[in-house]
Parts: structure tokens; sequence; C-alpha cells
């Protein structure tokens, strides 16, 4: 039977902290005596006063989430946190309309980075920074959820990365808040260090902060119009390149190492992948950059090259350069690495790379039982055999992924978008990346234009990204409120 | 050890039927006073040669194939007729450039229908018709090849459609020459029918033996550069509707149905899931027509979705209309039901609507165990259980062929074409279609004006479409030559 009350007690604390958080712009926008700060004061009390309420209506002393609570809450929270990190762009002076405010929101809590909102330079530092606490919240607790639900809940393959064995199905999150803590404070140090090497090299306390928030998130927000390509400046660049890659790497192995224990960072099979890959494509692209133009200077190739691709592999979404001009094969190649993603139990979204290396495993198995018709095959992931259910879910969620990446790219040429438009925004949504990439919606361009209906396909596309599709499609199907 | 004889041999046969199929063009152009007949007569006296050479060399009363030889004989098989049956298109007096004879040839015997020949009504007779023929001979030669050897071989879950077990691997083909007669005999029924339907409703006999080949294969060859919308037609239309339809139903189960056995063609879940897809996407495709132009009669509109939907979806390939006209979602619909093709056991090609069914029950059945971790679930297909390899199978050949796609895509932006150019041309060489979709590339289009590399790369992907990837990847491998 289905027990709403530790889902509604955990969303209650969820939204608690959520208005916790509303407080900071509210400060600032008060301090600057910006006409905003009235706006965020109100999304506070509201937000606190639905949060309190739940919290106490179901406050618990002890109490355990089976599987099935877990998908309702997973579902639910990101869904939550997105309609009330909302109320601030209706509530602040230059408010936003309600389809815009939700698709920012939800663009900051899934990590996107996607933007319908023009002239930020004219915006509030409080409406700013709002983004940018967004993104930075939605990194850390899809983390948590990666470390310690996901796998529980045995999501595409996930269950890969269970941290160890749980007890009867009423026991399912033993360790939730243990880990949760681990993995906060090294967030909060991660981003700590991303703000002091960016105001070391140049920038002002306030950007600062804000992008650090939404490079360790791998979000992508901006405080520019021109997104990192506004400053100009190459030791930004280089730090945020850094950063967005280290927001991109299982984060559980940073405790690991931390720790000196086995199956650290440098030995897993996922980190390797990914770090080759995004370095044959940076070497790729780079060359192919200096073939394209003759009196383009090499390190300023390989500059450009490296942050956009970054950016766009890690999901992180900051431009500094509009990608499109740099030709068909560049921007193809991009648009697979967007849907790529980056490493399994970080912040990025798209397909992941181990689950490529474990179909790839598979199908190499298949080869060599199709060879060997009597011999005995089994795929391996970082020197473990992979049981045929993980083969099986993780081919299942690719699967998943294409088909609902297919349906959402369709709908989206229904509501008016061109094919190109339509393949990389869907792309883009659903791996939960930022800018699309083509001449009539590209980096330099934001999602404001769009019509109506693509607005609400997209926001509905980060969400399923975000929640892996399978989280969210099991609770909506019939069979799961009947279980 | 692998025995290379009896793969010689049948190879030595096959180009003996080819040079006995070149007779049949230079007989025509001899008969037309046309200078193309000498052409014809020295390339088959050439394959003839070669081939009768190979066959005595190595001739043998009675051999076996083991599964290793099966996939060297598939692979070479068509690479080999391919190549010999562009001898014709570099010998005769307006012959093609190597580059194009061997596209043109290769398009012929995959069955896909792209071309690089313009002004197809200057041709003469022999010409075309030598077109026509290696596509029926392609479409025959796949069809054997997917109901008797492809299940022997096991790729992409073809097993599935194994006819009955078979002894040891030295005897894994026993009853090839027995099948092959029988739906050789079917196929050469419809194709009569078709000749004679067409001739019924107007065309002359030239032109429809020549459309009637091109059908029932699923080819999409023309004898005319305006494909069948230069006709004007509606009852050709409607009449190759029907013969494409029935080109891409599965061969075996016609058989099946004419001895009045169980697992008739109705009973199939493979049938009713393409022609439920085909008439929701017609449905869909002419409602939308006719909301986006307001003066178009209902009749012609459906007549024209059906006739290239139909065309599309089969992997056919003949066109009455520029369909890039309808609209992003008419052309990102019809690009996605390019690559799902048609049934297994039929002329078509693409990743097959009984892999979407696996695919699906598979998936289906994941949820099922994430809901109820202790219960058991097996995926079903035509009403019996799915075994844990071939559901592996087949998620394996979607994932290798989603990323020969991607890569051919690259490669081909690479070779110079846009984004949406080279992801149409990708699916349409890779799934064996025809035209490609597309502003700069499309129905209109024929792929003569491409650059080089491009058709060197769309060629090798129409083979390895062909093949079903598998076939053709693992002979790539060199641990295939160990063995």
């Amino acid at each position: 039977m289905l027990d709403f009350k530790p889902v509604l007690y955990i969303l209650g604390i969820l939204l608690c902290v959520l208005a916790m958080f509303m407080a900071v712009p509210m400060v600032i926008d008060i301090y600057d005596g910006h006409a905003n700060g009235h706006g965020f004061a109100i999304a506070a009390g509201l937000t606190l006063f639905v949060g309190s309420g739940l919290a106490l209506a179901h406050r618990m002393a002890v109490f355990q989430i089976s599987v099935r609570e877990g998908f309702l809450l997973a579902t639910s929270a990101w869904t939550v946190s997105a309609i009330f990190g909302a109320l601030p762009f209706l509530l602040v002076v230059d408010s936003l309309v309600l389809t815009d405010a939700l698709f920012e929101s939800i663009s900051g809590v899934t990590t996107t980075g996607s933007t319908v909102v023009v002239d930020l330079e004219a915006r509030s530092r409080g409406f700013l920074l709002w983004r940018a606490i967004l993104q930075w919240l939605g990194g850390i607790g899809f983390i948590v959820m990666a470390v310690a639900v996901l796998p529980v809940l045995r999501v595409g393959g996930m269950q890969l990365f269970q941290l160890e064995q749980s007890a009867g199905s009423r026991k399912a999150f033993p360790r939730v808040g243990q880990i949760a803590g681990a993995i906060g404070g090294l967030y909060v140090l991660l981003t700590t260090l991303c703000v002091l090497a960016l105001i070391y090299v140049g920038m002002n306390g306030f950007d600062a902060i804000a992008h650090a928030m939404t490079t360790i998130a791998t979000g992508g927000f901006s405080t520019s119009d021109a997104s990192i390509g506004g400053f100009d400046n190459a030791g930004i660049d280089v730090v945020l390149t850094v950063f967005m890659i280290l927001g991109s790497m299982p984060f559980i192995l940073y405790l690991r190492a931390h720790k000196g224990g086995e199956g650290s960072l440098w030995q897993d099979q996922q980190v390797w992948a990914f770090l080759l890959t995004l370095a044959t494509c940076i070497g790729v692209l780079t060359l192919w950059r200096l073939s394209q133009e003759y009196n383009l200077d090499g390190w300023r190739a390989l500059r450009e090259v490296a942050f956009n691709t970054v950016s766009l592999m890690t999901g992180t979404g900051f431009t500094t350069t509009n990608v499109t001009h740099w030709g068909a094969f560049a921007v193809t190649l991009l648009f697979f690495l967007m849907l790529t993603g980056g490493c399994a139990g970080s912040t990025t979204c798209g397909i992941k790379i181990f689950r490529f290396q474990i179909a790839y495993a598979a199908a190499a198995c298949q080869i060599r039982r199709i060879m060997h018709p009597r011999g005995v095959f089994i795929p391996y992931y970082n020197r473990r055999a992979v049981p045929p259910e993980i083969a099986e879910a993780v081919m299942g969620f690719i699967f998943l992924f294409a088909f609902s990446f297919f349906a959402l790219a369709l709908a989206l040429t229904w509501a008016g978008l061109d094919f190109q438009a339509s393949m990389s925004a869907a792309a883009t949504a659903i791996a939960n990346v930022g800018p699309a990439l083509g001449e009539n919606l590209g980096p330099d361009d934001t999602f404001a234009y769009l019509p109506e209906p693509a607005k609400w396909l997209l926001s509905f596309g980060m969400l399923m990204g975000r929640l892996e599709i399978y989280t969210a499609l099991i609770i909506m199907l019939p069979r799961f409120w009947r279980w």
C-alpha cells in the first residue's frame, strides 16, 4: 500500500530548504534597494508556509520508504521544487509569464540551462542569483538521488552503482542521510574552490559565485546574455573548463579517493572513457577548425573548442562562441556528444558513458557467442561481470531514451520548429544540456521566442531527462497506482 | 578451419546467374538497335567467364557450409554481385564513372534505390531494365538470406525465425535449396501479378515490367527521372502501394498461409503492427496535409500521403511528390519511419518492426521487475516466450544500428553535406530506402552531384544495412580470421 505520509513529510522539508534559499536573493535585492526583494519575500513566505505545513502535518520521528514510494518521491520532488522555484519569477517586478517562469525554473532545477529570459544584464542581482541557486540545488539533489536513490530503484542499470546490500524493501534507503552529508560537503568545497579560482582570474565576486554554482552543477545559467563569451577571458575559460569536468565525475569516487580505498577515480573505466572521448573530440574538432579557417590562431582554436565541447558534453551549456558556424561536421559531432553525457553519479545527464560501455561489452559478447555457439561469454565492466539483468536494463534505457528523444523531436516539429531545431532542442532538453544547435535556434538564441506549446514540451522533456526516463515513466503507468 | 571452396563455388554459380540475366538487356538493346547491346555482351561474357571458372574450379557434388563460412558467403555474395553488376554501367556507350557505376550497382542489389543517373529518359531500355533486374535479384537474394541463412547465423535476433532445429554446425543450412525454390516461385508470381495490374491501369509493357520488378523488391528504381510522379495516374499509385506492402510482408508466411498451416499471415504480430503503424501514420499525415493546405482535395491528399508513406516505410523509395514541402513534422515522421522499416523475412531493410516489438516487450518486463523485485516476468512475442539471448541480440542490434547510423551521418558531414542532408542520407542508405529528405538533398534530387567521398560512404552504408550490420561487422574483425 502506498504510504503518502513520508513522501509529503520529505517534500515539506524540501520546500522549507527552498524557502530558506529564497531568502538569499531577497536580502541581496533589499540591500541593493531593488524592488524585487519584495517578490522574493512573498515567494519565500508562501513556500515556507506550504513546506512547514506539510512537514508538521506529516511529522514522523522514524520513517522508512519503500521502492514504490521512492519513485513517487523522486518524481514529485523535482516537480514540486520546480513549481515553487518558479514563484519568484512570477512575483518579482520584472516578472515572467507562467509558461516562461515554469520553463526557467524547470531548466534550473534539472540543471539544463536553457533560458527564456532576455536582457539578463538588466535584471536584479537577486534574480540572477536565484537562477544560479536553482541549478546549484538541482545539482546536489541529483547527485544524492543518483548515488543513494536510483541504484535502489534499479533504474536503467543504475543498480550497478549500489553501495551495499540493503535488507527488506521497507528499509530500501539505509544511509541516504550519511551519504548526502559527505557529498554535500564535497559539493560546497568544490564550489568554493571554483569561486576563488574565478576571482583569481579576474571575475568579480558576484559573477564568480553565480557561475561557480552553475558550473559545479553543470547547469549553464550565466549572468550575461552572451554567456561566458561576454567575459572573453582565457583564464575564466580554463577555470570553468576544469570545473565543468570535475562536476561530471562520479562524486562517490572523490570520497573513495579521499579515503584512499579501492576503486578510486583513476581505476574507474567510466572516468577514463569520458576523459578519452573528450580529449579525442577536442583534438579532432581543433584540427577541423584549423582546416576550415586558415587565419585562425592555434591556441585560440584549442581554447574555444575545448571550452564549448566540454560545456556541451558535460551538459553544462555555457557558450563562448556560436558553434553552429563551425560547420555541419562540428555541429553533428557535438550533437552526439550532447546525447552521450558524462559519468553516472555526477550532475550530468544524457545517456551517460557507462551505458555505452555496457552496451558495447554486451554487443561484443554476442558476436563471440555467434562465433562460438558452445562457448560461455560474460560482459565485463570495471573488472566485474555484468549480470544479464543489468545489460538488459541498460539496453532498455537506451531504447527508451532514443524513443523519448524521437517522440519529443517529432512533437516539436508539430509545434512549428524546423528539422534541425527540433532535433537539437529535443536533445538539449532530454540530455539537460542547454543551448540548441542550428541556424534558426542556436547557441546565440534564447528559447524566449519559441511557440508556447514548444516551451511546455521542452519543460516536460527536461523533467523526463532528469528523472532518467524510467522514474517518470513508471509513475505515469496505471499499473503503478494499482501496485 | 575456413573452407573457401564451397564459398567460391556458390559465388561462381551466382555470377553465372548474373551473366544469364545480363543477356536480357543485351537482347533488348540489340533488338532496339542501340549500341549499348555491345557493352552488355562484353559484361555478360566477362561475368560468365569468371563465374564458370570459379564454379568449375571448385565444383563439388555435395557440400556443407559452416556458420563461419556462412558469414563469409553472405558478405562476399553481395559485394561480388555488386561489383560485377556494375560492369554494364562501365561498358555501355553512355557509361558511368567507376564511383557512380559501383554506387548504382550497390544501390541496386541492396534494393536501396538511390540513384546517381540523371536523364533516365535518354537511356536505352536495356540500361533501364538492368537497373530493375539488379533490384529484383537483390530482393529475392535477401529474402532467401533472411529466411534460410540469417536465422542460422543468429544475426540480431533473427534466430527467432529459425525454421527448425538444425543438427551439427557443418549441417547448418539444411533446406536452403527447397525453401529458395518455393519462395522464388512466389516471388515470380507476385511480380507477374504486379505487371498485369500495372498494364491494366494503363502502363506500357516495358515500364510495367521494370516497375513491377523494383516494387516487389521494395527497391525503387524507376524508368523516369520524376519517379512515379511522372505518370500522374491514380491507378498506378494504388497498384504500386498495394504491391509495395505485399513486398514488405514475411514471405515465409505467404507459403504457410497457402498451406493453411498455423502461424499464417493474419496471426502474426509483426504484420499487424506493421499495417497498424502504416495506417496510423497515413491518417495523421493526411490530416496534417489538409490542415496545412486549405485548398487541397481530400482524396488527392490521401493518395499522395499513402503512396509516399508506404514507399518510404517499406524502403522502396518511389516518389510522386517532394515530401520535403510537407513541412518539418511530416519530414521528421517519415525520417523515423524510414529507419523503422517493414517485416523481417521480406525485402525491406531498416531496424524492422519485430525488433521494436521485442525491445518494447523487454522494456515492459523490466518495469514490472522494478515494481515486483521478487516476481518472474518473461517477454512474449507472437505468443511465445522470448529467450533472454534473443532480447539481448535485438537490443544489441538496435544499438549497433544506431551507432552505425550516427557514424555514417558524421562521416557525411565531414564529406561536406549539411546536417539534415547527412542525417537523412545516412538513414536512407543504411535502411536501404532510396531518397533523402531535405531542402538541399531531397526526393527530387539524385545523388549524382554529391562529392566523391560521400558516394563511397553511402555505398558502404547500403551494404552494411543490407547485411544487417552484424554480418558485415563480423568479417571485419581480426578475430573472425583467427576463428
